[in-house]
């Protein structure tokens, strides 16, 4: 039985201080359930932090070589050189602590091959869902379960964005600004508005769900930098459908349907109220049907919450001699999931055309949609057509259809002359 | 590495089959995760079911002799002899699986003591929330924290009941009866509507999240028997309340207060739209904040999927041969846990009076009240009083008070002359 776990950090910003925090606050209520010591032997660090305990280094290869050090815990994000640490602490035998969602979507199975070749673990509860200890959910308590859905809204960024938008009537542009201000948004906001963010936390769901590597290439990405407050305000006003940014993944007999896009939800979805930058997850399992988890997706204490959770359970395994003797990870590596691409999804959608005011342009457009195959539910006059010189907002509701359908005809109306800017489309999820 | 897991189940009832169900469904995907194959080899069940597997008998000894059985898993629910398997089955070395959490709740400390001594494990994920893995998440995924509350709606049933009386405007024993009707309420449904159930949950996770036994008789319990349409329903028209029986644990300096009571909750809490047999827990933890759990509580597949998602942990380990080497369930077996009264809780209060109507009744009953430093918010007349000879409902709402004091001003209250009947009084909770 091994006294003292030591622990390697790299890098020592918002996270890496908040698991200090936490270590030092929770120290003996900690230990007891680890049976052990835990402490923070050293840190990888540029700007020299102030440390309680341990020593400060500038080469992240320092600590890795410390025969001291049991687990490097990487706080440093992105995909290098977060790819090259792990693989070289996992290569000399640490056990490795991660919240870098990129890195492992991108390399999870380098990661993991290399954690298994080495008979070592790496734990990345904070990668998703910030506190919400959603990863050890999907991988251990509903293991019995094929998974058959998940749906979560995985981004705080965006989902503060949308909130402020919906809730203040504001334009994108002021939301993203209120949110950078309020801490909520990077300078460079991209990863977050454009769905990359959300489309790593998903790879990552997906990978756990199916014992597959589910990569960044097969999800279909869209972000939310083109919402305006006007649909999300129609929507909301005309038929009670709230915007959120969801990362979506449903297994069927033709494979595993995987995006992430802005979509309507109906006021009494679970989801419905998950504002500002609360996360949610809702999981389908063949026996235990929907499960939900709700919580802080960002912040550095919740986010420092699920390091130091994965500490706890890391720690406790190297006391005893046993972390790695069990893959944490186990899935296929050799194998590939079936992707369906999204043309061949069905959905309902909201569409949105921009048309000149001349008689006739409903029909044209109704007649290729229908060609197309695209059944309309409801169609909505957004603004007075007649008398009027300005053009017409047309919003329809479909039945559901082929996506591929869908775009095909959507190629055609957008160009048609009568049509002034391209139709904005949501899908509605149930 | 041992190859095959076999495992033994006590009770082969709805749970019981429904895990075979899913052993037998989800195998190759089960054994893919345990790197092993797993087996039910033999059933210990009176009523001689048919099995795929093994072999059936009437005496559970003939399980905890049996050599080749790794895990039994109680699925017989009640105190005794569930009890007595558990620790003979530890005792002669297996590992426990239980959905069971009545006897999780009395025998807490003789179990995990017997456990720890055998150095073998007892995995009860099925004991509280169904399918949804709570019991984990406090346990390890929330280990960082110390937690501040714990919030539950834990029974099926009652959830069900308060659905169909606030939904239906029925009145309990109609509501009763329609919940046994559709199977979501025992024939003798005692533990669930007086709120047992609620509290052998309650005290596992207290007993979890605090690491010490929080037993039965340190719960305020009471149920829903009493609970009637007429306040629902008032509660929910006047002020938005949801009725729940609610478990809930908090943590301050005084020590914990620990209560299973019917409560008033407002529409936008979590809580308000988990409806019919569903579940929620809501943990706040110091450094996580507030994360929700929500599931489906109850049925043979739910409860099946936490028992097999237990059967996989376990089995794992089981197949490398960790099993044991650390304890599930870390607590300080010695020390307990200062426990509130009731008397000393503070919170605000929804109170029905039954009163004669005479002049006067008001001034009186709030000046007991004020005496007793019970400070009222709102005072609404449910029924007219001028020219009724019928009573009158007085409802009132009070601010945050000492328990202690609403109770002394309700004993001084109901025993004057004017009021008619017990006085209706209900927690509201934020």
């Amino acid at each position: 039985m091994k006294k003292s776990i030591k622990l390697g950090l790299v890098g020592y910003g918002t996270v890496g201080q908040g698991v200090a925090k936490i270590l030092r606050k929770n120290k003996s209520y900690i230990e007891h359930k680890i049976g052990a010591s835990v402490e923070i032997a050293g840190v990888c660090d540029l700007r020299k932090p102030r440390l309680d305990s341990g020593y400060c280094c500038a080469d992240y290869k320092q600590l890795i070589a410390d025969p001291e050090i049991d687990i490097i815990v990487e706080l440093i994000g992105g995909y290098e050189p977060a790819r090259s640490l792990i693989l070289e602490a996992l290569n000399a035998g640490k056990n490795v602590i991660t919240a870098n969602k990129a890195v492992l979507a991108k390399y999870w199975d380098e990661i993991f091959k290399t954690a298994s070749k080495n008979q070592r673990l790496v734990y990345f509860e904070a990668s998703v869902g910030g506190g919400i200890p959603v990863v050890q959910a999907l991988n251990e308590g509903l293991a019995a379960n094929q998974i058959q859905k998940i749906s979560g809204i995985l981004n705080g960024t965006t989902n503060y964005i949308l909130t402020e938008m919906t809730k203040q009537k504001i334009d994108f542009k002021s939301a993203l600004a209120k949110a950078q201000k309020a801490g909520f948004a990077e300078a460079n906001p991209t990863f977050d508005i454009e769905g990359i963010d959300t489309a790593h936390k998903l790879a990552i769901l997906c990978s756990l769900a199916w014992s597959r590597w589910v990569k960044l290439d097969d999800i279909s990405i869209s972000g939310i930098s083109k919402v305006t407050a006007e649909d999300i305000n129609f929507a909301k006003d005309e038929f009670g459908y709230v915007m959120k940014l969801l990362g979506s993944a449903k297994l069927s007999k033709q494979g595993l349907e995987v995006s992430v896009e802005p979509c309507l939800i109906s006021g009494s979805h679970p989801f419905a109220n998950v504002e500002q930058e609360y996360n949610a997850v809702l999981i389908r399992g063949d026996a235990v049907g929907d499960v939900m988890f709700y919580g802080k997706g960002a912040g550095q204490l919740p986010a420092a919450s699920a390091v130091v959770s994965d500490i706890i359970d890391l720690a406790k395994q190297v006391a005893v001699d046993t972390a790695g003797k069990l893959p944490y990870v186990k899935y296929g590596f050799s194998k590939r999931i079936k992707i369906v691409p999204q043309e061949q999804s069905y959905g309902c959608f909201y569409l949105r055309f921009s048309a000149i005011d001349k008689p006739g342009v409903l029909s044209t457009v109704s007649g290729i949609l229908s060609r197309c195959g695209v059944s309309i539910a409801s169609v909505y006059q957004k603004e007075p057509l007649s008398g009027s010189r300005r053009g017409a907002s047309i919003v329809m509701l479909t039945h559901r259809i082929k996506y591929g359908g869908l775009l095909r005809a959507l190629r055609q109306i957008d160009a048609l002359p009568v049509i002034k800017s391209k139709t904005v489309k949501f899908r509605i999820k149930d």
